[in-house]
């Protein structure tokens, strides 16, 4: 059993970022700039940001952080985003969800040009990852793509079993999953809370997207000798052993799965730390101008 | 075993739509304006547009054709698409494919307002069906669901296989099986000619979507006893037999696969006849502005 160590691959992700902002910025170019609107004060979301902007700086990016109480408008979010927009010094931005809920979360991500659109969440950039065209992939995905290839774990032919269908995670892997590509051209099967064959798929699996949301819901029945396990599970469970007061739970039941699998990622310290690294590198894409002119 | 008779249920749906357009015209309202656009002479693209000027009419829409020669430029057809996005009088319209190898599909579909889209492929209205919102769906798979939704089938929690990941049947076809909704709410797997356990899925499968493009593909050995088929294969093999000198011929072996099934769809007869009507109903709903205002 091989542990996929999230903490190692983004670290050599931001080190090769930090090495082409250098670059860039040694040859005249411009210093890459993400935009950060927060509303609120979220607790999650406060901790989130400051990481993004602190993230920002270590790779050499430009950001800005732009700041809204709980009680702005909707109107003047979207006037926000259209400034944004139009700005030519940013190159992308986001908005740190979830919104406060006087505000239409969809209404937001559809203001926002999808050519800035680090974060992926617009139906444009959705619709051209399930086509198979260039677009900004959102972080957590593209986070795992990374993660695969990294490790250089096979995927042609391979049955994928993703656990859960959300539209940041689920779906968007099960799209990517099946393109005809590297990682992809897997027969990908999408298990949910409906499903009443999951345990089956589950042994059958060759390698499983665990993004279900139940702490420690696959179990070491479930899973074949050789599995490839990434486990996208962040629930935060009562601890009495942690100074935080909580512990991050994945939806692997660690202890019993990990011995059957030829690759795992822990949590923490597995999907986790390349969500971050993965909309940096949107960001460098969207300085570059590799996606969209 | 109950065959799933497309010609009997889009003439239904043709005749809904007609009523609903006779009683919209009688309320003194705006008929419903599909325009397409055909490029050439290719055999194929001649009759399907003729086929779908002739069903407007049957069914109280008003059509235009505009017609070019294989020789248009690019800039000469997205000018065209740009006055049928101004156009108000236009409520819908497509741009029948293939083009000539010197236009880019992609580019033509992306310069379509994607409220006027009602084949469904502008990348929004795919992200926008892949996120569960709202949106036009492109016809073939619209016409798989209302197959399943007017012969009542159920999906929920079922196993649908989908043979095939092609853009414009077998990917939609997985993101709509998998949505919270009816139809849906299935476990979805794609296979397609990558995958090394397609037998196995199949045999599995509660419901298949056979979308694969190889005449015959689906064998009976490949399928459990009660299932589900769709065949949405529709390869023209040469045949002595019939006036045209060929036969469409499904992907599925019917013969040996049908006696197994609970459901299943003939070809021809079955998917097929409910590809226009499908494009008829995103017209009505583009006049009726019930998806986009």
């Amino acid at each position: 059993m091989q542990l996929i160590d999230g903490k190692v691959v983004s670290a050599q992700i931001k080190a090769e970022i930090a090495e082409e902002v250098r670059l860039i910025k040694a040859a005249g170019g411009k210093t890459p700039h993400l935009a950060a609107v927060l509303v609120g004060h979220d607790g999650g979301s406060e901790t989130y940001v400051a990481s993004k902007v602190r993230t920002c700086e270590e790779v050499g990016f430009k950001s800005s952080l732009i700041r809204y109480e709980e009680d702005v408008t909707e109107a003047e979010l979207l006037a926000c985003i259209e400034r944004l927009n139009k700005d030519e010094d940013v190159d992308g931005f986001i908005v740190q969800l979830p919104l406060p809920k006087h505000i239409s979360e969809q209404k937001v991500i559809e203001a926002i040009d999808y050519r800035k659109d680090v974060d992926g969440f617009h139906p444009i950039n959705v619709g051209r990852m399930s086509i198979g065209l260039p677009c900004f992939v959102s972080a957590t995905p593209a986070g795992i793509l990374e993660l695969l290839k990294r490790y250089e774990i096979e995927t042609k032919g391979k049955h994928c079993v993703v656990l859960g269908r959300s539209n940041i995670v689920g779906k968007p892997m099960a799209m990517l999953m099946m393109q005809k590509a590297y990682p992809g051209d897997c027969t990908v099967t999408v298990c949910h809370s409906r499903s009443q064959n999951l345990k089956e798929m589950c042994l059958s699996a060759d390698i499983i997207i665990a993004a279900i949301g139940v702490p420690e819901f696959l179990k070491g029945d479930m899973v074949k000798e050789g599995v490839v396990v990434i486990d996208v599970g962040t629930t935060r469970l009562p601890s009495s052993v942690t100074k935080s007061g909580f512990k991050l739970t994945g939806d692997v039941k660690f202890d019993e799965v990990s011995p059957k699998c030829s690759y795992i990622t822990p949590v923490p310290g597995g999907v986790g730390p390349m969500t971050i690294i993965s909309l940096m590198r949107n960001t460098l894409f969207a300085g570059k101008r590799s996606i969209y002119n």
